[in-house]
């Protein structure tokens, strides 16, 4: 018997233990944007540094400026691949909580679907990404003694809000996270039966804008037909940005976005893109025109609003123009876009539809540029193999509109390829209430993870004989 | 001495009490548009019943599917001039709460500006106007025995929310009511020297949009590309019901508006518009184009949006596309602009501009025509001699943008003139926080309705000789 295949026996036998614990890591309320939040990230960080010491790692707690990382480390080190595993324990808020059938930091299992699903925030984005990885390494601990290359975990606790400490934490901690290849576990599959390696990353940056208007609030009746209302002007404004099928008319905005190229346009063009929406309806959706849901989604930029909120909100009716009004934009970037451009030309964009009288005030966070990763390296290739062996389909080289900061960090600033992969569904309703993940998922994204670290080791062994 | 002098007497002699009274009247928190609103409604109602019944008026309150009217009669009826006297006690919310200098429902004095201010949530809209009714009826009680003509003095609890259950009540109580000139106490002065007596005002309704998209809600990074957003469907609608000068775009909106009368609008191109603008400034405000701020706010309809909520509204970033956003509009309507069809061309106008697989709900409230008085009545004509003999400038015939459901009811149901006047002035803050009136003001308010008292007997006499 091959050892990975008493690997993945373990990982069976070990499931029911596997779920249980899980369910206790989806229990922390670690919510990262909000202040209440806190709490729940500091026992959560806690709880982990706790499970990676249990795997024979040198495990700590790290602080920075915002939330702790977790950083778990093979030691000594045994001259093996030194492989990076990068996950994040926290969560998006659980808001409108009114909206969950059952509350969002009690996990609960339901049978639905033929399958055992868990419903919490986090259930898929991330925790179930994280703990993955760390059952993989518990069960060739337990199997095979040690786990067959040298690991560095890393489990951030600030991705849902932009990752603002980790650049300074990468700088800090360098010579500690080097390594040969670095994984984020934080991405989704193309389909149930088919798995995915995300090679194609948009940049993203987040913008808050408030129109004030010269005058504090007044009654509508009086002084609707002569007085600037704030509401009036946002709504023009963002009405602006896009045109009539879509497309971002800010000049400059597309500069540097390149068309696709061939080959992989043809690639994506076999694909059917209703399983990569899972019963999302794109009915009404923008549509700049011969681009194709796939391309729109992976290699098209895009901006969005994210909330608006301005006078009365109710509950009853009040005739009033309010002082101020504002929304809130997220900016999805791909190739050569750069972010502090992107937000200098949108800050003039408004600034110029402003009428007389107004101002306008800009919250800006977050501001990372896309990354295209390395498809050709071996490691790719060693991670595409574990995947094809363990899931009924090919895995699919793809794109995502989603942002996982880590990989422009990493590729930049520690020099490595990162391979971004996971076992997130379209219909997981990630960011939203009612997040869930199935326990059959979870069985194989551990046997998935223990899969790649074996071919990693052989990886390595292949490129020294 | 004639008994107008003795009378005005009485009003300054007895001021400090009138104002100790009014300071009680504004504590109660008779917010009419919420829920919680209903006990300070209560126990207002039932405070002005006792004051009305103070007056030797049979005084009682009436119950409605909302909430109770109070009325006062004069019995036993003196065969005199028959005056209906219409205030209303409720009020608007007084959020946002932490934008006061002090709790809106504990009246407070502050010397500022040379005047005598009083600061309380209904200060000026609309229980100063209320009030100057009831004292000044006090005053001719106590210094002749009687009040000079036969009242019915109408208090109602539902004016801020557009007065539903007033219609019905008008038809039941139709004997009641009956009368030979009617007056509004709730409206506003030209400048803090020139009384008014507004002739036109403004139809209103209400509706409010909610925008539904064919998912929940979605990741924006994931599916903000291809799936449709709310927020952008909201604000292209918002955005497309005027044009860049302020002009409604809704086909058929402006039909059956007629231009000013050339006399009207010579007589208002005299009027400073600052004056009527007390402060507020219009800059970058709509500008149909020729009219004139005077005409807009008088005579021009429109539409404003009061309130527009949907998605993340914060604290923290949430990369959230939500399914559903809603705004609240209000429509000012003139002339022989029927509600109900304005209503439905409105409506079909949002459907027409849904993008495939959204769907609109509509939630309408209001629904009340403009109004224009009969300007050559002999009590209009009474009533302007004793404005002027109050206040140091000529009073001014003007239009308003705000709206009086009862005008039109009371015009159209009971077959009587109605004379709508009052005190307010631009700079009171209504609607807004930090609403407030000023003491000098509430004393000329009380002189001027005993004056108005006073001609109206008068002019009674003259029609009987």
């Amino acid at each position: 018997m091959r050892n990975i295949d008493a690997v993945l026996e373990q990982v069976d036998a070990n499931l029911s233990a596997s779920v249980d614990k899980f369910m206790r890591f989806l229990a922390f309320p670690s919510v990262s944007s909000q202040p209440e939040g806190k709490k729940g990230i500091g026992a959560c960080a806690e709880w982990l540094r706790f499970e990676l010491d249990s795997l024979g790692l040198e495990a700590r707690i790290i602080s920075t400026n915002g939330h702790p990382i977790v950083m778990g480390k093979s030691l000594p080190e045994n001259g093996g691949l030194r492989v990076l595993l990068y996950g994040h324990y926290d969560v998006q808020p659980a808001e409108p909580l009114d909206a969950w059938t059952a509350p969002p930091f009690e996990p609960e299992f339901r049978d639905e679907d033929s399958l055992r699903r868990i419903y919490a925030r986090g259930a898929s984005d991330s925790k179930s990404q994280v703990w993955s990885v760390i059952e993989a390494l518990r069960a060739w601990k337990e199997t095979e003694g040690a786990i067959p290359v040298d690991v560095t975990v890393l489990l951030e606790g600030e991705e849902e809000t932009g990752s603002p400490s980790l650049p300074a934490f990468v700088d800090e901690y360098r010579d500690e996270l080097a390594c040969d290849v670095a994984f984020i576990s934080d991405s989704d599959m193309w389909s149930p039966t088919r798995p995915a390696i995300t090679t194609r990353l948009k940049g993203l940056l987040h913008e808050k804008i408030t129109i004030v208007a010269p005058n504090s609030d007044l009654h509508s009746g009086q002084f609707g037909n002569v007085a600037v209302n704030p509401l009036r002007v946002l709504t023009k404004v963002l009405a602006s940005i896009h045109d009539d099928r879509g497309r971002v008319t800010i000049d400059g905005f597309y500069d540097g976005v390149s068309p696709l190229p061939t080959a992989l346009r043809e690639q994506w063009g076999t694909l059917d893109p209703g399983e990569a929406l899972a019963g999302v309806s794109v009915t009404g959706g923008p549509d700049e025109g011969g681009h194709g849901a796939v391309e729109l989604m992976w290699a098209r930029p895009g901006i969005d609003f994210n909330g608006i909120v301005g006078g009365n909100t109710g509950p009853g009716e009040r005739s009033v123009l309010p002082s101020s009004a504002s929304a809130r934009l997220s900016f999805r970037l791909v190739a050569e876009q750069r972010p502090e451009h992107i937000r200098a030309i949108f800050r003039s964009f408004v600034e110029n539809r402003l009428p007389p009288g107004c101002r306008v005030e800009f919250e800006g966070t977050g501001g990372n540029a896309a990354v295209s990763v390395n498809e050709a390296s071996p490691y790719m290739m060693a991670t595409a193999r574990a995947l094809d062996a363990e899931w009924p389909e090919r895995t699919l080289i793809k794109g995502t509109g989603g942002t996982v900061p880590l990989v422009e960090l990493l590729t930049d600033r520690l020099g490595v390829d990162c391979i971004v992969t996971g076992f997130i569904l379209a219909d997981d309703a990630i960011h939203a209430p009612n997040e869930r993940y199935d326990v059959e998922r979870l069985r194989k994204g551990i046997r998935s993870w223990a899969r790649i670290l074996s071919e990693l080791r052989d990886e390595k062994g292949r490129s020294l004989s």
